[in-house]
């Protein structure tokens, strides 16, 4: 690469003029956006997109999951592409940055070496992957899951939203049903630039996050049946308390976190009781238990050891349970030669980052089975995502898109 | 009394008949029951039991709250009245028994005397109190409220129910809204039987139990704020966890029970997080605890020690926390002569018993502010109640209803 390619930023001023004329689709009122997955709003978000591709002097195809495919050709014909992509759906009352960031940074990159004059050797594709969040149609991630042949097309098109509707019927209605032939070919490599959605770069006052790989995780729903009394006049030595019986499991597993390693999570974010009036005993407590490590033996060793908190505690407080395996997903490592010119690009800009492991799922995730794949992380204001106070530092921003575009350099080669 | 009157007994097939016709009314398709106060199948329950009181050969009269007085003059014109009562209200899917029972026995204790030609000195009325359970009009023990002063009037008409209905315009709707001047005139006392609803007499494998008073209890609304974090990205040391603290706070107020004294009790019934989301950190947990103990000073006690678990765990776990008191009942004494009567006349009929306190409250509560109250239990199957499956064994309830036929006549007097 000449020294023209290696002086190349991307103009950040530019980048956060498209992002916020992409957040004002779907805008909510406190600050966020709904912009679900094959909504009017999906479409209208995607038309926007598609404007800004032509201007750009892309030519795009979409695939039979809507996914839509921004093509700059290189000066090899024949050399596999360099792949730059995320998402623009959001969850409901979710945030402006998740998704659309790496989504408007990688169209910024392809700006940026258009007003360059630069044509790099692989072909560049930008790439916006449908149905992400799994807000609407569950499971998340599911077109690129697709892409990756983790699920089948029928799968895909009989997933059904709370309404009723289906994803095929959804995606034909705004008009973004492609071909299959329009999916991937073989690929160079896979980027994905994304907030954190952590607080671990904020508090290190770091810049950019080299990610190395995303944790695996299990998701569990334990089931806590217990007798249904009458708060009053049952004495608590006769009691079969679900709720006490499930508090202090949560309890439990919170501190598993900390008997496994430092950089295990657990977490309990639902719970429901029945009957739920304030002066009958809960007779039943549904539950979800979430553990993640970026080492899977180690959520092995979680799972494990909250099944046995669960076995106990609900032995010794004589009620029955039940534990159910809702979802696991094995750790992901990433290409260490797509890491490592993630972390040399980074050090070259002269940025302060540091490795890590993303703990959130990302299309990247499904990817990294299919192509040599990395992920850029930037700064998330208070570890704060999917709410409508998300934010991301902007000068954090501009690093992340550098890092992203000189990446991109590296790996598509510059005549 | 003379021999005859210490021979009679009521007639329990007559009892159980009318017990299951008003079963029928707002019956469930699990058993259980549906009629909510002042709704059409109160109407229709209310329709019945007038027709009863009728051909019972009772005068009835409704006052302003829709209680409804079926009057058995006695021989002594002047002599304050003993009243009979209960309430036919239920919760949503309730049991047959709750309430209703009492009503139905006392209308069995008149129709023993009766047929037995026999004339008590002080008249009895019978009794039914409008919206007893507070289950569609919160408070619970409304209209016996109001008749004991305890609510204002306007206070009783203005209460609103989940559809915005009034109290008042609901009273006027079904056609019971009567005069003032129709509530009770001094009362020579007031007894209400009743189902435990608890486990109590049924563990100890007794018939009746005759009660001495209302647990004292407290209502408190706790709420916990913390920070609705990614459960992926977020380490355990950063998280500021509401479902956590919440949690151990739980497991104590369960623990503190067993610290203050081996009757008292403390339940949490209802629960809810926020933003209940199996991969978010809960921000906001919302909690309710029910405090109860036959003696005021350690309900006290028990509500000092769970706000300080309350605020140590919180500033352990780092959330904020917010306690609210929700309601206040004290401890209810029931008069001793009243009680005194109840147990000579278990012990007289032979019938196995046990003095105790009420856990749950009843319209006894109120109506103990204005009369010489007592109340008889019978054990309840499973300590179940409030649910479709209550039930209460018939031997018990022939037993607990003859006990309020001979407390009625050594109260009322016999010629």
């Amino acid at each position: 690469m000449g020294k023209e390619a290696k002086d190349l930023r991307v103009d950040v001023s530019r980048l956060r003029e498209h992002f916020f004329a992409m957040a004002r689709i779907g805008a909510t009122p406190e600050g966020g956006v709904t912009r679900l997955a094959l909504t009017d709003e999906d479409k209208a978000g995607r038309d926007l997109y598609l404007g800004w591709l032509k201007a750009a002097g892309l030519a795009h195809r979409l695939d039979d999951v809507g996914n839509i495919y921004g093509r700059r050709e290189g000066s090899d014909p024949t050399a596999p592409a360099v792949m730059l992509g995320s998402h623009l759906d959001t969850v409901t009352q979710g945030g402006k940055y998740d998704g659309t960031l790496g989504v408007m940074a990688a169209l910024e990159v392809v700006r940026t070496l258009n007003d360059a004059g630069i044509r790099t050797r692989h072909p560049l594709e930008l790439t916006v992957f449908t149905n992400e969040e799994g807000a609407r149609f569950q499971p998340a991630l599911l077109a690129a899951g697709v892409v990756a042949g983790k699920f089948d097309l029928d799968y895909a098109y009989s997933r059904t939203d709370s309404g009723g509707k289906t994803f095929g019927s959804e995606l034909e209605r705004i008009g973004y049903k492609g071909s299959r032939a329009n999916r991937p070919g073989p690929l160079k490599a896979y980027l994905e630039f994304h907030i954190e959605q952590g607080p671990v770069l904020e508090a290190a006052g770091l810049s950019v996050g080299v990610v190395e790989g995303i944790q695996g995780q299990i998701w569990l729903e334990v089931t806590v049946s217990g007798q249904a009394d009458h708060a009053g006049p049952t004495p608590m030595p006769m009691r079969r308390d679900s709720l006490v019986a499930a508090a202090r499991i949560i309890a439990g597993i919170r501190n598993l976190a900390y008997l496994i390693d430092p950089e295990a999570v657990t977490t309990v974010g639902r719970i429901k009781v029945q009957p739920d009036i304030i002066n009958v005993i809960p007779g039943r407590t549904v539950f979800t238990i979430d553990i993640r490590h970026p080492r899977d033996e180690l959520v092995d060793l979680g799972t494990a050891m909250a099944r046995r908190t669960i076995e106990r505690i609900c032995r010794e407080e004589r009620v029955e349970c039940r534990v159910e395996e809702m979802w696991r997903m094995p750790t992901t490592r990433f290409d260490p030669v797509v890491v490592d010119a993630v972390e040399r690009a980074t050090r070259e800009l002269g940025y302060s980052y540091r490795r890590m492991m993303s703990g959130a799922g990302h299309d990247a995730k499904y990817m990294a089975d299919i192509a040599p794949t990395g992920m850029i992380f930037v700064p998330t204001v208070n570890g704060k995502s999917h709410c409508e106070e998300e934010a991301a530092p902007w000068e954090d921003i501009e690093k992340g898109a550098n890092v992203l575009l000189q990446t991109t350099l590296a790996l598509a080669g510059v005549d």
